[in-house]
């Protein structure tokens, strides 16, 4: 089985809650990193990456270039369209491995959802994409899980919190620096990012360039 | 196999970074609660559990009552007395079920860890406690792997968000409320809590009591 992958990706200002620590160039940058996390993931589990997006990008995977910013509208014109299985898994989630995703995809449900923190639904795994569609934002977890009910299609929930952990805010880079081993983790050390504890609380603190480390 | 299941427990003035959402009394009731959805899934899952606190409290579970509030030394002066395999689970993962405490102690590993989110270690499993000693606070998942790494022991780490969801501040509160099926979700609920959204984003609200829901 090689289920096609669909990953939606913001190309342009992406990741404005992280604007507190990272500019523009350097959010995009990172959300480009996450995004080659997530395909090398994906690739490792022997699913196809599709990068669902609003402009073309450099790159030798696969692209869908859609003029609808609407990722709900998007994702609910492809799904009619899919021969097979489909996944769709948010850009944002660099602790993804091979392991977690093939959780997924080994379901014996006819839809897997792992739930995003917040409610949020990070990776949906949909064996008949003809019978089913999406309805992201809000506490989308819950909505897909009634869609899957309506729809008659057994649903299973994946306990994973590599997938679950997806990457919006300056407490979730905490994540990442102690879990990742990709592109994301290396770039944002390479900003100089590193963890921080203060009054017993683990954070994330962005050394200043040129700073000296003794 | 039955393991013990050690379980950390926090009697007077527990979750403080909950009160700006919860009176004292109200967190020790919900602490309490936590920790009977704890105990609920660690039996599930056939282990004994063993409640580790400095106070006695009515229950009739097996308690350790200990004068020392320390949490590394009094867990390591546990830890070599034991016989067979020994599991450490905090009492604030209400979202804790059989499924994923079982992934744990069948790892195949000598030690299995799952994270907590910050750096924290939420459950440690160790098949011979003889060869380990834990360390908590601050970044403490990096500190077990390494105390594993030293002792010259495998150590594998379970992914669950389930395990990895401890309940400390009112951003947690959204997560039971979503994935939550016991008595800690109840009681929430029966103190007003509700899910809400504003500007696209998840949280919790507490209903003013006697408030008339239309």
């Amino acid at each position: 089985m090689c289920p096609h992958a669909l990953i939606p990706y913001k190309i342009v200002n992406p990741k404005t809650r992280l604007s507190c620590m990272l500019n523009q160039e350097e959010r995009e940058a990172f959300a480009r990193a996450m995004l080659e996390d997530v395909i090398f993931a994906v690739k490792d589990a022997n699913c196809s990456p599709v990068v669902v997006s609003t402009e073309l990008f450099d790159s030798e995977d696969i692209q869908i270039t859609i003029s609808d910013a609407d990722l709900n509208q998007t994702l609910n014109s492809l799904l009619p369209q899919s021969v097979g299985a489909i996944m769709i898994i948010m850009a944002d989630l660099p602790l993804a491995n091979a392991q977690a995703i093939k959780r997924v995809i080994s379901t014996t449900s006819d839809v897997a959802i792992v739930p995003g923190r917040g409610g949020g639904s990070n990776v949906i795994f949909i064996k008949e994409p003809q019978r089913f569609h999406v309805d992201y934002y809000d506490t989308s977890f819950l909505k897909h899980k009634k869609i899957a009910e309506d729809a008659g299609l057994s649903c299973e929930v994946i306990d994973s919190f590599r997938l679950h952990t997806d990457i919006d805010e300056k407490e979730d880079l905490v994540e990442l620096l102690i879990h990742g081993t990709g592109r994301s983790r290396a770039y944002l050390e390479d900003l100089g990012f590193v963890l921080s504890v203060e009054k017993g609380r683990v954070g994330v603190k962005r050394r200043e360039k040129n700073s000296v480390v003794v």
